[in-house]
């Protein structure tokens, strides 16, 4: 149940408040903040304000550092691997994704592998930097394993995100971000508020057999694969990009998101892992020409014929860009678990609450 | 049917030969016959040799060229566009690889987009070329409309496959080939040949309604992307990179690989497109380590709590690294009627027939 909506100016200097009143230096808060309140924008609401509670308990428990010293541990022309110091992932893959741009300037594309970092937010955040450069954007993070590979029953991957970005003229830029899992963390909790069964192949019980139950990752179940084995070999893609090539955690040592769960013992690698990368487009084609026909990409999918003509096809991002046009006019409705849990940081801080609209 | 099973050699040189007798290089013809009949070895039989009559046609009709002139159309360090002349993708993607390996020497990673080109075969026969060297390989290619995006009812894409291979060093390496595409074409036409009804959400009628029959792409239906929604972005991924940012067509313009369909008129790009790269692994971190780890990780996998005992988890690329041995061992089996277009080449060509084991 939504008790109010904010704007998302409040919620912004709310939560760049907290990051500050922790200990991040103000260009780092920004930075994070910006980041973490994009994904409420774009009605991402699992990723965003909801989860600041969780990585304020991150550095409390000592396993987030808000004032991190970044460092390459090896480059060329086109790559770096960077050591994020514990990082959260909302400023290291801003900086990797900074560092991949400046890299794409120099010789046409930029690819950094960051290990030892956090959870990053949404995919989009990261990789929609490169638009604004006129560059297609990646970024790929692993994370905390809830997801089973094909026929096995153990959860072994995260629901490890695959965005995509590329720049457009007069439509909206095409913004693909994706789980490689069949459906993620968050529509589960939805269906759990709900009381509704799940459609087939999101989940299965711990012994493997089919599920529709809401609440099966509680009794000990796993997500699936988007589609099956194929979303298990897209997922391992992301997990071996962002952990192994990095040198962060892979599998199932992935370190959970969660303050009150540890992280194994006898880690193969440094915190949870990203990969993102920018591709100048005039390193192809010229950037005009793309965009012009990025254009005519966009307009003649959007003319497919549909099923019901009430429901048209749609470009990916696409209903996250009509989300951020009313969530910036109407404001960004929160959820009363959501505000108490903002209550909880407002009292722990003194700070005063976001007014609501 | 199974006629016969033949020696990889024995398939190898009647490809090259007939490559030849129509007017192709020796090295040319013997690229084009090692990346078409890995297929054949790697267990996807829809896309080896079964298909050399379709390229020979696509020449006949003036639509594929044996002597193409690769042309460099723009390139930085670490991209470049090639316009393959109409060369078979067989020939233009294994070109492009090379180039990519060549720039990742240099700086660390390589893309190379292709426009102007044919079918390239399966991609796995390009990105392994990565392998070699310690790269990460790569390899997407858009084909002709066969697949509606979510909520449509028209071709609009094709099964747009994604290749990523990473080296490893006691493993075979992990190698994910996939059609973006619920099911491949060829997937189908087994279901046809045996009479068989097909899983849900593999096609959808002409009028968009589900479907389980194996022959509706006859009847004006179409796949259905993986998983939904997120099987659509992928796929239009693909098709952006492939075809938008080469120059080559996208969506509903991609030239159909045979060659009794005529391409569109006002095509907005030229022939088909690839987009391959390959990026070196100590680029990033050490080699030797991440190929160590990369034994970590498979072993891993493979040691994931089973369903059933009988069938464990599989590393991507597993299942088709047996089959070559096995067939490497035993032979090729071919259908009736991929030998009988086989001798309807042999005829034409006045060559004598490969010998059956």
């Amino acid at each position: 149940m939504n008790a109010a909506s904010y704007s998302y100016e409040s919620l912004f200097a709310f939560t760049k408040t907290v990051f500050i009143h922790f200990g991040m230096q103000l260009e780092a808060a920004e930075i994070a903040a910006k980041n973490l309140i994009l994904a409420d924008l774009r009605g991402i609401d699992s990723h965003g304000i909801a989860r600041l509670n969780g990585y304020i308990r991150l550095q409390k428990a000592g396993r987030a550092n808000f004032n991190p010293a970044f460092k390459i541990l090896h480059q060329t022309p086109s790559t770096a691997t960077l050591d994020a110091d514990k990082a959260l992932g909302l400023n290291s893959a801003h900086f990797g994704m900074q560092l991949a741009i400046e890299k794409a300037k120099q010789v046409g594309t930029g690819w950094v592998a960051i290990q030892n970092s956090n959870h990053f937010g949404i995919a989009a955040a990261h990789a929609m930097l490169a638009l604004e450069q006129d560059m297609i954007g990646i970024a790929l993070t692993n994370a905390s394993p809830l997801v089973t590979p094909t026929f096995g029953k153990e959860r072994m991957l995260g629901t490890n995100p695959i965005c995509v970005c590329f720049p457009s003229n007069q439509f909206n830029a095409f913004v693909l971000d994706m789980a490689t899992s069949a459906a993620a963390n968050g529509k589960l909790e939805i269906a759990q508020r709900l009381n509704k069964t799940l459609p087939p192949n999101w989940v299965q019980s711990e012994n493997g057999s089919a599920s529709t139950n809401a609440h099966e990752l509680k009794l000990g179940g796993a997500l699936l694969p988007l589609g099956g084995h194929k979303g298990y070999g897209l997922a391992a893609v992301v997990d071996i990009l962002s952990g192994v090539l990095s040198g962060a955690n892979f599998g199932p040592w992935v370190p959970p998101f969660v303050a009150f769960l540890n992280p194994l013992e006898n880690l193969p690698g440094n915190g949870i892992g990203h990969f993102v990368g920018a591709m100048r487009i005039d390193a192809f084609r010229p950037a005009s020409a793309f965009k012009k026909q990025m254009d005519e990409w966009i307009e003649r999918f959007k003319q497919t014929i549909p099923i019901e003509a009430e429901n048209p096809v749609l470009i990916p991002g696409e209903l996250e860009f009509n989300e951020t046009n009313k969530r910036l006019k109407n404001g960004i409705p929160l959820h009363h678990l959501v505000v108490e849990s903002m209550q909880e940081l407002a009292s722990e801080t003194g700070m005063s609450m976001p007014i609501a609209l």
